[in-house]
């Protein structure tokens, strides 16, 4: 009964929000009227605006609480962030509100629950955001990113280096031993980027500040990486760039955003971005570019690309020629893969990569010493096909010499790289030859840790460092080239001291 | 005589600046006028304006020169700066400005001097705000952020560390001897963000822009260290987040002021919050929040917290509700202590953590092994309370489940990285059993160094990781799980190389 | 045929995008109508505004755009941005466009070429840039800045650290052996802010969105160093601070443009400035801080230094009274050299260190020991000229005393970092004596490196934050004491372990 006087005092205290609001402000907008809300999006508001006010001004701020997907359908089709044509018809008249995401699919939710007299999802999924951006939506499900758990949970060879990072050791007897890792450090370690399995295990009883509320026991929860499993049975999280509930383009469109996962030491593209000519430009000027613009104007809305620039958004030349589609494929743009392997390779065909079998019968898209698996990796042609987009957007303000000298250093420094990690993969075999680490788990021991970092931090960097034109930091002596030289010395010495070790306790048992 | 001169030009100066000037600008907001100034602050500008420019226009741009303490002691108590009921009845009528500040209870500073006629303290300490500002004085007093000079250089193991690491070392017959550090060094690294002692040497004269000055000769100046041992003999110093004239909340509330010492890699506070969501959404969106608002209302004024907004500021909801109370001790929000010492552990009673004595007689707050000195840490009751207060401000933004489930994975971390501590602390000591390092300084070797490594920069930045939701890097490749794990490996293998070493030492001696 | 077709479409497309665009906008103020261009440079616009928007829009946001030289020279001196008092009668009319940079002394441009009916370079050089801004020019020619490439390629003893880094690696049988390096990985590691060495090696066909066109076949390029060799023989490239067509003085005064390259881990410079309090307040309040005025305004422009306020821009007082005169020499106002070389050393007197020769006769401004080749190096006198120099510039915002604590601060810190080299060297040399490592290429082994690591990451990011007043972290624990004091530690420890090698190897051969 609490819960109902409860309610009541809400729904008496959202009049008073919107009258006190006014409106919400859009990405830097002059605030705009909230549009039309549904019945059912009221009644949640008139809760959360003092449950939980934080996520109700955040969709205030949003384009989803004055704009109506009918409208949004109205716009010229470069215009449109709303790649629908059928739109639902109760959908169309209402502002975007709580109800109308959390109430999709119900049949589909094992986390739908019944809260105050409605059915509610707790996790809004890519499926139910495909209700309005099923384009969008369709791109995105066969990308890496949506993969992402799959790919470093299911393949077994990676599952491995995951395992033998984040597992939790001990020391009996001056011997390291090692256990599985907790869910809750594999969800903010390797899974805060690449999304946590999150499922049902029945109901759980909370103390809101609304009193004891039964709400639906999320595992691995809170989690937005962007290969997210959801309770739908969905893969993904649009979340992890338009976070919460202002769905911000403008967020998704900076590239601190993809800064929270492309980070140094192993994927270094946010810190490589912003040593760069482009980073420079951007940090000095982007308090005047228009972030928000669609179609994204080069040259007018902003004068350097963002991650989103380059690899994500429509963008238009100033006469409205258009310069790139809009794709939410990452990697639709990319014709070699860059980091995270041990050697650069061209794309995979497909955004799981557990499917991959390489000559050795590895899950891998290269052999040990580089002989790619290219039935599972696009050809020639494809590759040609996805630099030519690529470099169409470099051409926006950048001379076809330039752009060739540029690509051409990039393809040169995958070639060094890939030597300068081969040269690593010999030392560790024959620290595997000669018995001073065991191969049985490639990744725990000093002499392999020394050959992870070569490819994976060190080649990483200094690919990063050539593609995005500058950061000469970041491919000489922070992570690059550097280190890629001096890794080799301490591999060659550690082998010759660890032999030392190695044959003293052959000396020793000899002895005894 | 020549002095008198400059006075009398510096005063005609004056004038001129102030037409000039208009009025300086606070925080963003538009100019206002300047409030009444006492015939003292206006003689002080008179020569500044022309002798330090930087710092009159600094201060112009303060709410000191526009509000003058009986105006602001009239705000709504919520909308209050000051804290002062009682404010001397001969400043409320002028602008806070140079004299009010630098002539306050010149009894107690050994800093008093007499300047072109008036006496002035150099140092303007906490004491000397105390008197419109008792309250957020008082709060600071009793914090570790107060005490942070006298617990690194009176806790003897802690002044062990830091001479061990700033101490000038040299090199003869391959020998490597050590020096206490230098003031001068220790200023410049530890001390600098724990703040000096500043202590008065009599007078010097120095040659200023007006001429030859007598001024107090003070040791460890400049100094702005959150720790200052005053001249005043008071602690602590505002300037440290309200940087210099300008006094600015602004500033205080930005994470960059934190991130001067709250840093990579021992304290990566700062690095971890801008990976996070919540550094991503304030890096795409702070030009457009609210940085001066008092209340700081969630949701309107900020769209995510900074560390203010989570540990000191007074937050309110949209509708006025107080969801945080403010406070100046930057303890009071938490329950446990995450960095800086080897094990996690509840927060320490007092900030003033010399006073704390371990079962071992150690002034820690746990063994070496991971017992609590209990007697000197809050208890559960004291951890529930400061925990709830915490838990008030996630819950603006995010679900009852979204918060247990993110401190719940901040519990399963604590206990893991005090694990993988204890590891590394159990290799230390057979080090130290097998007469491989000396512990008679635990800090100053290889092996040693490693064990320091383990807690002071990986276990603390994954705590980091995981308080603040997000950062997976930096819990995972960048001083995360990846380090934690490799470290053990090189210790142990460092043992046993360091092995060969000592016998081959003695079997050279047995041979001879 | 088709060529010409091209072309008249796109004059045609000139007027439209004129009409469209209205006009550029300059750093943050209100669009300007955009001066009268000349014939040929609309000519060039008509094709390049389809063909590269972005260029023609970023050009547009420039002051060359709506500015011509005639206006430009009646500014008030202190004013004035451009230097030149006679710039030919035929530029002084029209607006700085494409042609007018693009057409300057072509007799001496190797990249000269006949371009749809124009006489065109590619690359603008500083001697170009001379035309309006021969101060400027003449200032950074005499710079290290200019001389970047010479002092990298052309000191035998630079040259092999440089190849001993990027020299690509093999492993064959075990051992290591190294290439020269590739030019394409020399320009995107030590040359990519250096600066290349850009020559024509004849023409060559590119196809273009206009279709096949020939031009110069230009080596290492793209190249913004800034210290690139220029085909027309000139040395040095503006756009490296001045980015590409805004050549905005915006970009130029703010931090992230120095920032590209003055980084950790051997110039940290920007990380330093970052974590100091005058990067904390240019944090905070940069946004309503004016990066355009000329003169630049201390305390009311800005109020906080960033790099260009110390080291470049004309800063005056509020009052106009001249603080620092404008130089593009960025050593003018510098005494010492704090970074890049074995030990910390007064300025060289030219800017082209390879003239250099120590007692030892190598190219060094110091023995390995730290005697000074004083004779080219400047004097006393002069470091006192520059000191105060850089001395007047705090001086805006800072107590004498204050100054000089900070000073003596970092002259210790220098004869500190110094003795800590030192230290290190001679640790080195134990190694070399003793046969462990070979003197031959002193920067190939992993004790060299050691010591390479302690003078060029240690001792400089000390000696950084020590000169920047702040960043306590850079010089504790990031890069500072802490690797210091352990570097040495690893220096022995690895002597003597590779010792054990080295006499084990010998006992073997004994054996054998």
């Amino acid at each position: 009964m609490k819960l109902f006087n409860n309610i009541f005092m809400c729904l008496s205290a959202l009049f008073l929000v919107f009258f006190l609001h006014g409106a919400g402000m859009a990405d830097s907008e002059t605030p705009k009227q909230t549009a039309k809300l549904s019945p059912e999006t009221q009644a949640c508001i008139g809760c959360h605006s003092s449950v939980t006010p934080g996520i109700v001004e955040d969709w205030l701020s949003s384009r989803h609480s004055y704009m109506t997907p009918g409208e949004a359908m109205k716009k010229p089709p470069l215009e449109r962030r709303i790649s629908a044509t059928d739109v639902p018809e109760e959908l169309r008249g209402y502002a975007v509100g709580c109800y109308e995401c959390h109430s999709r699919n119900p049949e589909k939710h094992q986390d739908n629950f019944e809260h105050m007299g409605f059915r509610i999802n707790v996790v809004v999924s890519p499926n139910d955001c495909n209700t309005c951006h099923p384009v969008e939506v369709g791109q995105y499900a066969g990308s890496k990113k949506a993969n992402a758990w799959k790919i470093i949970m299911k393949n077994p060879l990676y599952h491995t280096l995951v395992s033998t990072i984040d597992g939790l050791k001990q020391v009996e007897n001056g011997k390291i031993t090692m256990k599985e890792p907790s869910p809750e450090t594999l969800r903010e370690t390797c899974l805060g980027c690449h999304g946590t399995k999150v499922e049902v295990k029945g109901m759980k009883t909370i103390n809101s500040s609304m009193g004891e509320v039964s709400v639906p026991n999320l595992t691995n929860w809170p989690s937005q990486g962007v290969g997210r499993e959801n309770p739908d049975g969905s893969i993904g999280s649009c979340a992890a760039c338009h976070p919460r509930h202002s769905f911000s383009i403008k967020i998704a469109r900076q590239p601190e955003t993809c800064g929270q996962c492309h980070l140094d030491p192993d994927v270094p593209a946010y810190n490589v971005f912003k040593e760069s000519k482009h980073g420079n430009i951007y940090d000095a000027l982007k308090s005047e570019w228009n972030f928000t613009n669609v179609p994204w104007v080069a040259g007018k809305d902003f004068k350097a690309p963002t991650c989103a620039a380059c690899h994500v958004s429509l963008i238009t030349a100033p006469d409205g020629t258009v310069i790139a589609e809009r794709t939410h494929d990452f990697g639709a743009r990319l014709w070699v893969r860059l980091f995270g392997l041990i050697y650069s390779h061209p794309q995979p065909k497909s955004g799981d990569t557990t499917i991959i079998r390489n000559k050795d019968g590895l899950p891998m898209p290269t052999t040990f010493l580089n002989e790619p698996a290219s039935d599972f990796l696009i050809d020639k042609a494809e590759q040609e096909k996805r630099f030519d987009i690529m470099k169409n957007v470099c051409r926006a303000c950048h001379s076809t010499q330039w752009i060739t000298g540029h690509f051409d250093k990039l393809q040169n420094t995958i070639r060094e790289t890939n030597e300068m990690t081969l040269a690593a993969t010999r030392l560790m075999i024959e620290a595997w030859e000669k018995g001073i680490e065991d191969k049985s788990n490639p990744f725990d021991e000093q002499i392999e840790k020394l050959w992870i970092k070569q490819w994976l931090f060190y080649s990483n960097s200094i690919r990063y460092a050539s593609a995005m034109t500058g950061a000469p930091d970041y491919a000489a002596f922070k992570n690059g080239w550097w280190e890629l030289s001096d890794n080799l010395q301490k591999m060659r010495d550690l082998i010759d001291l660890k032999e030392l070790v190695k044959n003293k306790t052959i000396d020793r048992k000899k002895d005894n």
